[in-house]
């Protein structure tokens, strides 16, 4: 038993379709070592996530035979085990309750921690897998109400009610960035490199001043520079600008929003929270390991750790 | 003289990014002879546009020696000889005020009609070259006032007032949805080739009633699917829905709209109607080679014929 607190208690793991991260977790939420790859589910060879698994974390288990508790796209239909998703409102209790128990040949359980379906307004579904962990890890952090964004390739946009997910919408803002870059006219023009923050801004405020107009406005990424009124360079940041502003306008509509919190600490997350701050919108950052956290939380409800 | 009133009056080409289309017209506007190729300026080799325009028109002018009117992309920056934008109001009238008359070596004149630039209420420019022209032969119908449709890869909704064009908007509707078709995880699931009515107006519907949701519901052709509510054969039908419904939706958006008109006979153009009757709203058809009326409305005006 250490001393200090770092008493190793829990193995979280975030498995995701392109990336696997491992945490060995210690008394009061500690990581005590991690191993985060570039490869998640598409790159498993034939299958053999159990191989895959045990080739990363086998040596922590030899040295700790702790619970083992897992999340993200793992659960879905092309990962290890798919696990049926949970309905809303729900927060850690439910996911604690959900939990899928998976055991091994020799004996090793595992925990796999399920995603989250939502119906919108006109009956149509929404899922996340991997975003509800992170989701109870910013819970954990005192977080009740209001409304959160996961910005992402697919970000999503989450409302938290009474210390649970209510809502959410998922957005394919940086899909649709990425594919105009890569396959229409407006990509030529995107060979800038340097930050063009002036025209992100009015991208931004073009887009969520009328989010209703953006396959219209998208034209402006040519126009623009055709007549002189943007400089080539800075298109790539524009239609950035002009994308994540869409988000927003579409994201907040009908809605009351003073502020939002952001989870994330990429470059990505740096951009929405500019945004947000242009489209006049406060910003509340969330402490960063919020998955470990989730796992945490989830694992102390449903009693598979000790402390 | 033929006693038919087929008499040749006129040479009108439409010369466009990847299509060239010249017409011999005879009095009264009947379609005399037509050469119709799949190679606009982009694939005119070194900037030989003299040479392509001679190698198919030139047998025409031999036998007889009528006056040309060129329009469309031709007047762009990458096309023969660049031409200034007429700005908004614009109706056949100014179009003939603005032809450019290029001179060739043999004497031989080429009128250049000009392409059309607006400004919207946020300051951002809209362009056209080729589409002026045939909404100056829809004019030559009768048309004077209301809302009309041009589908296409770039589509344009114009808004005419006492016989021109007051303003208009492009929308990338159709290469939107073909780079989410060839660069994004959508593609994956559009293997169908089967039309899939219900599935195309339930896009529809979907994009009409929140065009600002868009960025959200791109989603929905993912989770359909997954969730069984969609078959994936019905993926493709439902996105094209989606797309032009959320035109539809931002275009008429804030106006009082019953009924608008539709340029072009494509299957998109179909498309475009039916998509408008599920969002209840009248379809107009317009009768087809609506640019050769717009060449014969234009050179009149001009006074580059006799008749």
């Amino acid at each position: 038993m250490n001393s200090d607190g770092s008493e190793p208690r829990l193995i979280g793991v975030d498995w995701g379709t392109t990336s696997f991260r491992a945490y060995l977790l210690g008394t009061g939420g500690a990581i005590l070592r991690r191993i985060e790859l570039r490869r998640g589910i598409l790159h498993v060879e034939e299958g053999d996530f159990e191989g895959f698994f045990r080739t990363h974390v086998g040596p922590w288990l030899t040295e700790y035979p702790l619970p083992v508790i897992v999340s993200g796209m793992i659960t879905s239909r092309n990962g290890w085990i798919e696990t049926p998703y949970v309905e809303l409102p729900a927060g850690p209790e439910e996911l604690a309750e959900k939990l899928t128990a998976h055991r091994l040949a020799d004996g090793l359980e595992i925990y796999f921690i399920t995603g989250a379906t939502a119906l919108d307004a006109t009956g149509a579904p929404d899922v996340m897998r991997g975003e509800e962990t992170e989701i109870a890890g910013a819970l954990d952090t005192g977080l009740t109400d209001g409304l959160l964004v996961m910005p992402g390739t697919h970000s999503k946009w989450v409302k938290l009610s009474t210390g649970r997910i209510a809502a959410f919408e998922t957005f394919m803002t940086g899909e649709v960035f990425a594919a105009l870059r890569d396959a229409t006219i407006l990509g030529k023009l995107m060979a800038g490199t340097e930050p063009a923050p002036e025209a992100f801004a009015r991208g931004v405020r073009a887009g969520f001043a009328s989010p209703g107009a953006l396959l219209h406005r998208l034209f402006h990424a040519r126009t623009l520079p055709l007549m002189g009124l943007l400089e080539e360079w800075e298109t790539a940041d524009f239609l950035s600008g002009l994308l994540i502003g869409t988000e927003i306008g579409a994201a907040i509509a009908g809605r009351d929003i003073d502020c939002v919190s952001i989870i994330g600490r990429s470059d990505l997350a740096r951009r929405y929270g500019e945004a947000l701050g242009i489209a006049g919108i406060g910003v509340v950052e969330t402490p960063p390991d919020l998955a470990t956290r989730g796992h945490l939380a989830i694992a102390r409800m449903a009693g598979l750790m000790e402390g």
